[in-house]
């Protein structure tokens, strides 16, 4: 007898886990807090693009929506780079031509719950949480339309994807024993927006992740199926100039835009409203462990490893926890919970780490180093160096957006990594010595080096 | 007018802080969920003793009330070191015979409480707290003699002083930008008892701090003036030996006293049922922050620090948030909150980050060091040094037990400490050294340099 699960929360990670469990014959309820998103677009007004890569796909083929997914995303090819001066430099992501693929959020969610649908999922919405007993497993939920609450019993499994705010996660702090971490960082975001142009045509090149890298702040734009591209600014909290020193004046608003983004002024004419009218957001990294209880529920995705959006990966990790579970699912007997849950924590609490700081790790890639040449010097020969060894080497974004490599492999490469670079590049010019027997030689030596390291500790 | 202040929880520091601040004439409510432990004597049987030091002395002597606890405080002037054979050995733990006092934490807490009611608080009992608006500082509070629930209005200031599980705290949570992190270390703790003498006499000595040094484990005993010791247990919680592996087996409890601590069954025959009645409790630290909301509440002693008892500094760091807050209140104006909270955090923040590291450090020095003799020739070489040139040096474990240095300072003197008495142990025999002129200049050098390095950072 498959047992009844609960999922909390219809976003991406919990519509994608309900088809896939719906798919191996359980029968899955999946609550959701807001309002149905199909019936009432509401938008907080605080989105940013999804960028789906290798791992976030492979889920999506496990659940059959690959094909319906691709219908809505836009491959980005590399970096464009926008310099104060209005001058572009494009930096490609991979060296095979790979792409990550701009996904509108709200496009995403609102598709996969009709796929989950189709599927047989039954979807609640207007469900608020108020309480969960995780040793009786009940639920206690407010109905929002009604404003009754209600007792929920009969939940043989609980699985919350509901997010960085979890209402499953806030009754696993009151256990003994659990260990848990929320910070943010010192920066907010705001959501701002650059339309299709007359003719319905994009603006920017749609095929590239578009970046203003300023040192302490930085804007991105990323592309939309319908022409437009939605844009984010990530910005300091305090400081100058920071969101509480511009606050909502014109004038500094339209200062900020001119001193550090003239070439954007012209594509969104909207710009001073948006930045005054759109809620400035803040960014939280969550850490936890344990991810599980007994047989009887379980964190995944943002719920157990929030993160900062910096590396793109937060839907492709909380993707992945879905393919490992699966995995691990066939491995151990579909319904054998009180095997596969610790094996579930135990295959992915580090790899929930390691993420968590690589997408710190990589705002101070996007936000100052992209604009300096010689880092997109490095670029271009990590591509090199992984196209001529590639049994030595792959760089930690190649292995993070293009691979299955877990996160932790990646992160713990990534020192290693930068001292290698620093010692090419101190060798000289790496295009002409790159021609010399002897160089090559030396340099197979280091990657040779290199790769026993990373793959000892 | 004067604002009317509820504090939260009517333990150490909430007493204490209920007491300093009636004497500046605010009305003062004081909610303790528990019953009135003066009328119902209910020992959970996890209760460590305390160890007062200078803070928790100042704080009580700015109340008026050191001389009523003296009366119950027993000095200890060092550790006692039981090794496994029985034999003993005594480390003063000041260079000026100080001491640090051990009182019983009911005995305090039921005094403070009488006290404090003397001094015309209201205490209520029975009121679990289970919800706080922030923004209108109201408390919801279920009294559990009657099972009602109400809600309470006009707190014009909340502080909360209830503990590592705080309901201020909890909703502080649900703030935006609040960092959090609470985390449990890998042991847990188990209260055993020595009782006295069928004279009524200590069966120790009474004036030192018993710890039977195990390395990876120790046991530690603290006198009451009964002629009793409360001792307790520090022990993983997996692996061998660990609570986990003895479970509640009669023998394997029997094997580990036989085996690690065989001096001590004849002083605590009850010990293999006291082992299996009392309850393994667990160690968390908590940082958070902000500590303050507005002008409308704050947290303070263990709801914004809670640490690790093995500095015991816990109740002291409490207490000292204490006198700090009443040096601002005399500063800003007693009821300028507006003005002494942010003041409170930031003077707090850093010392209660620090003194919950410094207590996490301490473990390994009680449970492993203190066993080996270099470690106890530095610290004897430490207090020579200090007689010898106070104006450069104090050592660690000094200036946070036995004055009211800052711990961020205390910390951060740390690792040049371990650096500058290694040095010194380096030259060679120091007793011999110390005689000759050459390397007192040489020593005094050193410590110049320590000084200017540690003063300079």
């Amino acid at each position: 007898m498959k047992k009844k699960i609960t999922i909390i929360g219809a976003g991406l990670v919990g519509s994608l886990l309900a088809v896939l469990l719906k798919k191996k014959g359980f029968t899955v309820d999946l609550l959701e807090r807001r309002p149905d998103m199909r019936k009432n677009n509401i938008s907080a007004g605080k989105s940013i693009n999804l960028a789906m890569s290798v791992r976030g796909w492979k889920a999506l083929e496990l659940a059959g929506l690959r094909r319906d997914i691709e219908e809505i995303a836009i491959p980005m090819f590399g970096r464009c780079i926008h310099h104060t001066d209005g001058s572009t430099v494009f930096q490609h992501y991979g060296k095979n031509n790979e792409a990550i693929y701009s996904v509108s959020r709200g496009e995403l969610n609102r598709k996969l719950m009709t796929l989950a649908e189709e599927a047989g999922v039954n979807i609640q919405f207007n469900q608020r949480i108020t309480e969960v007993d995780i040793d009786r497993n009940e639920i206690y939920l407010e109905n929002l339309d009604s404003g009754l609450t209600e007792t929920r019993f009969q939940n043989d499994m609980i699985i919350a994807a509901d997010g960085a705010f979890s209402a499953l996660r806030n009754a696993y702090l009151k256990r003994d024993r659990f260990n848990y971490h929320q910070f943010y960082i010192e920066y907010g975001y705001k959501e701002l927006h650059i339309s299709p142009d007359d003719q319905g045509n994009f603006q920017l090149d749609k095929n590239a992740l578009h970046i203003w890298p300023r040192k302490n702040f930085m804007l991105i734009a990323l592309p939309n199926i319908d022409g437009s591209f939605t844009c984010t600014l990530f910005f300091p909290y305090d400081g100058s100039p920071s969101f509480n020193s511009i606050g909502n004046n014109d004038e500094a608003i339209h200062q900020l835009f001119e001193t550090y983004f003239p070439d954007v002024i012209a594509l969104m004419p909207n710009y001073i409203n948006d930045f005054k009218n759109n809620p400035t957001a803040s960014l939280v990294t969550v850490k936890c462990y344990p991810w599980t209880y007994s047989d009887k529920s379980m964190l995944i995705g943002d719920a157990a490893h929030a993160i900062v959006p910096f590396f793109g990966q937060g839907m492709n990790a909380g993707f992945e926890d879905c393919s490992t579970l699966m995995e691990l699912m066939a491995e151990k007997g579909d319904d054998n919970w009180l095997e596969i849950l610790p094996a579930y924590q135990e295959a992915r609490k580090k790899n929930g780490d390691a993420v968590a700081d690589l997408a710190l790790q990589n705002f101070i890639e996007m936000r100052d180093l992209v604009a300096d040449p010689i880092f997109l010097e490095r670029k271009r020969i990590e591509k090199q160096i992984g196209l001529l060894y590639p049994q030595y080497f792959n760089s930690v974004y190649e292995m993070v957006s293009f691979s299955n490599t877990p996160y932790s492999y990646a992160i713990h490469c990534l020192k290693a990594q930068d001292e290698l670079l620093a010692n090419i590049m101190a060798e000289g010019a790496f295009d002409v010595l790159i021609l010399q027997d002897a160089f090559k030689l030396k340099l197979e030596e280091m990657l040779k080096a290199y790769k026993t390291h990373v793959d000892a500790v």
